[in-house]
């Protein structure tokens, strides 16, 4: 059983006060199929363009990715740079070629249809909503979106979104969709909207799930350094659904345990800071399961009592 | 036993979202002392105008809080008035009179020297140090500072901060008095000026506490209105400085239990919280012991995995 995600597979240019790369694999795809792969077995759906490297194909596979629906066409791949601010909470993008993406529409292989595990990456709702109906057997299913699309698609996010068991957006989406600045009462209106569950994001702050009448908070984990947050957010899905789905979430929604949704928070936030801690991805590349684990053990270490 | 707490007593102006007050009673020491009320007996040293209402003085008295050291000189009580912006997380400063305040000399009356409790509001660090040199047999004292103090006393703060067990400040002031962004380094380069324990309080986003080799993460209370926030960083300092005066806070400070600190830093929290859900200080009029309790479980519940 495994974890289909779709978004975008991309290269980023970055700048943070801890140095500049110019080229660097990136895309929401890309960091939250890594995130997941540590807990469950992950098939991607992207495009990417005749310029993608086979290093980068390489480091995906290495995590044991599934490519199949992974597409290559004649073009660019995606590219995107920005510059961070100093205290690193604010960043302005600077260059961005959709390139191949612009014509982006996902088409699952065969042997993707029947997974039960699905997480839709930021992209078009029209296009997040076609996947899923490209899918049978599905037995938990998620996503992530953007102010763009709140703002310009809002009837049609509005639509996509009410078929889902999860929404993850973070706190100033999570305001602008509900039209409310409070999140106790903006939670309160999204979760009208479909999803039964829903984890507003709050970068260095942590992250909240809502959940029925429940709702948890955990802070954000306190880095010595923080590298690059560029993927941080679509890590933190990654944890989160890749964990779930490890542990064969539930069919019905209804029924779903909440610990399990707290757990799965946390294994989000651990994958998010670890995300951090140097440039684009390349945390990934040495992260073990082990040095999972132990962040998982500070979390519970630093908010007890 | 009882806590000695220093600091001004002011009337303030407040505009908020939820509506306008002209005059309501204020200042660190007055909140402070209102929420260590709860948990302690309180003696205060502050001083107020001529103008300084019976209603007030019965407010304070009725949470048993000792007024011998509220000096009353002819002039005006300090004035204070601001208005926030709709997120409440800024507010701009309209009026400052300090009246009476500006020749506040605290002098300890007899009955309160040998108190072992003392915190220390935000005022002049000189005017800290001598409160300190009043009294004898101290076992715990802390205190509050803000960004005025560091950038233009700076010698004079780490004088008297150096003699404190533990500093509560926010986060901006935390990263300006170590001169350093990150909060995990902020907080070595602090704990080297003296103090044992810090905590950095972050607004709506809770609290640090660093002590010794550990730190302790609490997020913020997800209040359904917040009110007025004003206050809510001193009903902090008082929350968790008067539970550790009622648990007999240890004289060693090399002993202190770790895990004692982190409940302080959650009665901190808690009435932070509840100082929000009122203009000014008049959750205080109604508020219970049972219900810091209700809340502290809440701080549990919400924060468990």
């Amino acid at each position: 059983m495994s974890l289909v995600v779709v978004g975008s597979v991309a290269y980023d240019g970055l700048e943070t006060p801890h140095g500049k790369v110019d080229r660097i694999l990136g895309g929401s795809c890309t960091y939250i199929a890594l995130a997941a792969s540590f807990f469950t077995r992950v098939k991607i759906v992207a495009v990417v363009g005749d310029d993608f490297s086979r290093d980068d194909i390489a480091l995906l596979l290495g995590r044991g990715i599934d490519l199949e629906g992974l597409e290559r066409v004649p073009g660019k791949t995606f590219f995107w740079s920005g510059v961070y601010s100093a205290d690193m909470n604010d960043r302005t993008t600077l260059v961005t070629e959709l390139n191949v993406f612009a014509d982006f529409n996902p088409k699952l292989p065969e042997s993707y249809r029947s997974e039960p595990y699905l997480l839709l990456g930021n992209i078009q709702p029209a296009l997040q909503r076609s996947v899923r109906e490209q899918m049978s057997g599905l037995r938990y299913i998620g996503g992530d979106t953007m102010n763009y699309w709140i703002r310009d698609y809002h009837d049609e996010l509005l639509a996509t979104i009410r078929q889902w068991d999860f929404l993850l957006i973070n706190d100033s989406e999570a305001r602008m969709l509900a039209g409310a600045y409070n999140l106790r009462r903006a939670a309160d209106k999204i979760l009208a909207m479909g999803p039964k569950t829903l984890v507003i994001k709050r970068g260095e702050y942590g992250a909240i799930l809502f959940h029925g009448q429940q709702h948890f908070i955990v802070p954000g984990f306190l880095l010595e350094d923080v590298f690059d947050p560029t993927g941080a957010g679509d890590c933190f899905a990654g944890g989160f659904m890749g964990y779930l789905a490890q542990q064969g979430v539930h069919p019905s929604v209804e029924e779903i345990d909440h610990q399990l949704l707290r757990r799965a928070v946390i294994y989000g936030s651990v994958m998010g800071s670890f995300c951090c801690e140097n440039f684009g991805p390349d945390r990934f590349r040495t992260l073990t399961r082990a040095d999972i684990d132990d962040r998982y053990r500070e979390f519970k270490a630093f908010t007890d009592f």
